[in-house]
């Protein structure tokens, strides 16, 4: 019985784990359609978040099936809920990419991020793609060790998104509202995907300590 | 047994229902920072916020033993997993009022909303802050009729919500990138607001029928 629940449960995983791959793949893509105003990439981008609604109910379909069936209790219990929860934000995730490609698609042919903003996008993009493969990576290898350098990332990304709002402040008068809305948007989209990130985390801490560090 | 659960579940209700009157009363206060500018109402927000994370641990923590000790299954279980859900969702309606009542509290004694905008962003307010207690009341009754009629009033904020990035972009040159910037914000987490009561009543919905409309 323990047997079948833990292979279940290893199904879960994996389906996560691709889960934040495809997160990551996503806003790599994302960025590329924001930052040289691809729209191909934007348009595979939306597109290719469909995969992650199916997995999503994939995962919260055995979730279910494994707590109705299987009654698990402790630890198995809490990664469970975890997973259930984990899913919640990768999906979201997802729907940021979404809204980051739409975003470039609006503004096609023009570019909706300022050249002298691009840099710091890049940055935080490059940053928040890699809280994603951390996310992947923990989840695949229940590594705590590395669960708790993501925050780390996150702080760098926090830093770089008031750098951004700075620089949006400071910047030449004459700065197109649309161009502010965007570049704002973009920033806020990107630091709650690195949050995301985090809180899976802290899910997956939680799961395997059933001690809470986010609180 | 199950009259223990069923009162323990009625607890889990009651908590998830005082979150969305928290979170109801918490909207209209950061609105009265945001338009009238002032700053004691966005203390009260934030500070009052705390409330909302002790009420979510404690729906976590009753929802995770009945998980544990009662092995709900069917319709109860489907209840208890849309009730951590809920608690997540009304958690971050908490947060998105401190995220409204910081935008104030950074700009004072400025105000953060240009006038011309303001009524926009009361509307917006309005609506929203309808939906949560809309989602408070669902949740109380278990009531389905109303629980479809929500996401109606949610297109309504969408409708707002679009209204105020063309008047941020049609307004005048010379405006302001910092009032671009708290406009683009605000509205963004009155609609994700929305979003999340919206999402309230889809979990009550699937909790009760099991059938997820959301999709």
């Amino acid at each position: 019985m323990r047997e079948v629940f833990h292979e279940q449960l290893s199904r879960v995983g994996r389906d996560l784990s691709t889960m934040a791959d495809l997160a990551a793949a996503a806003l790599r893509g994302a960025t590329v359609a924001l930052l040289d105003g691809e729209l191909n990439r934007a348009d595979e981008v939306i597109r290719g978040n469909e995969a992650m609604g199916l997995l999503q109910a994939d995962v919260e379909a055995h979730a279910m099936d494994l707590l109705a069936c299987q009654a698990p209790v402790a630890g198995d219990l809490r990664m469970l809920v975890a997973g259930l929860r984990m899913s919640a934000d990768l999906e979201r995730m997802g729907g940021l990419t979404v809204h980051l490609a739409q975003i470039s698609a609006r503004r096609h042919p023009e570019q909706a991020i300022p050249a002298d903003l691009s840099s710091t996008i890049a940055q935080m993009a490059a940053a928040a793609a890699e809280l994603a493969d951390g996310a992947s990576h923990i989840i695949k290898g229940q590594d705590l060790e590395t669960a708790r350098t993501l925050g780390l990332r996150d702080d760098e990304i926090d830093r770089l998104h008031e750098d951004l709002l700075t620089a949006l402040l400071t910047s030449a008068p004459g700065r197109e509202a649309r161009a502010a809305i965007d570049v704002t948007l973009a920033g806020r989209y990107y630091e709650r995907f690195a949050d995301h990130a985090v809180s899976i985390a802290h899910r997956l801490e939680f799961a395997v300590t059933g001690v809470d560090s986010s609180v």
